[in-house]
């Protein structure tokens, strides 16, 4: 399902993630100045496990964005696709853990990414769109403004590990 | 699955919810002074074909409360079990669509659920739990943080119906 993105003149293509791909999205998030402390490691295996469980969940596009010359990985989101009453019985989509390499930002990547993922999670009958951001990450609410979102409700965490 | 939960000095059961509860728990959501515009009516199609949506996926737990007396649908509230590679291939429990009937509010029956939910996402081996909260619900923060939630990320939503 690859398809083509294009952002400060280089056009790149999405695609779901491989198994192979799960390395280098981690080093993605391990890149992020705020997830740096949870992900990384040499350790890859609880990542394979992951990736097993969202390639052969139908509800779930991890996807990656790759660069034209090389191939390599430079973005990547997941899209997950959650069935519920309200809203007349609408499905939801959530993005999470959008991240792009820290050579690649402010050139609309990633504003490139996630429109590909809202329509992606409109072909697929999603009626709302939603995320939630870090109140840290300072640039991404005017990010997220500019592609139409609202930030009308307060994203709760609790940890239970 | 049923299990009891107590408030206020009453014992309630806590069930995965059938198709007969659709219509009660519709009720409840189009109760909701937020979501009354978006929910009720006479036509039950759409809900009870989410319902089966919702029904047929291991992913998603539809939970009921009903009184002692008479059996009736109290409350309700979704979890929703995430795989993602983030936080060391960490899956994350989500909780959607949380309603008491307005009867009941005050007693601790919210809490009472809530805390349910978090052990059955606990049980499921979720090590985070995340909700969003309407920012016009002004009691619903210092429930939230009553429960040991953190406010710490904002709630993007988009409309794209």
């Amino acid at each position: 399902m690859a398809t083509r993105i294009s952002a400060g003149g280089t056009t790149y293509d999405v695609r779901r993630a491989a198994r192979a791909d799960v390395p280098a999205i981690v080093a993605l998030l391990a890149a992020d100045q705020i997830g740096a402390s949870r992900d990384g490691g040499a350790d890859l295996a609880p990542y394979e496990r992951a990736f097993a469980a969202i390639d052969a969940d139908p509800a779930q596009v991890l996807a990656v964005v790759t660069a034209p010359a090389g191939g390599a990985v430079v973005a990547t989101l997941q899209l997950t696709v959650i069935p519920g009453l309200a809203r007349r019985g609408s499905l939801r989509g959530q993005i999470e853990a959008v991240r792009v390499h820290e050579d690649l930002r402010g050139h609309g990547l990633g504003e490139a990414l996630m429109t590909w993922a809202i329509d992606e999670a409109r072909r697929r009958g999603c009626t709302l769109i939603q995320l939630t951001s870090d109140k840290r990450r300072e640039d991404a609410r005017r990010f997220y403004e500019r592609l139409g979102f609202t930030a009308s409700h307060e994203g709760f965490k609790l940890r239970v590990d």
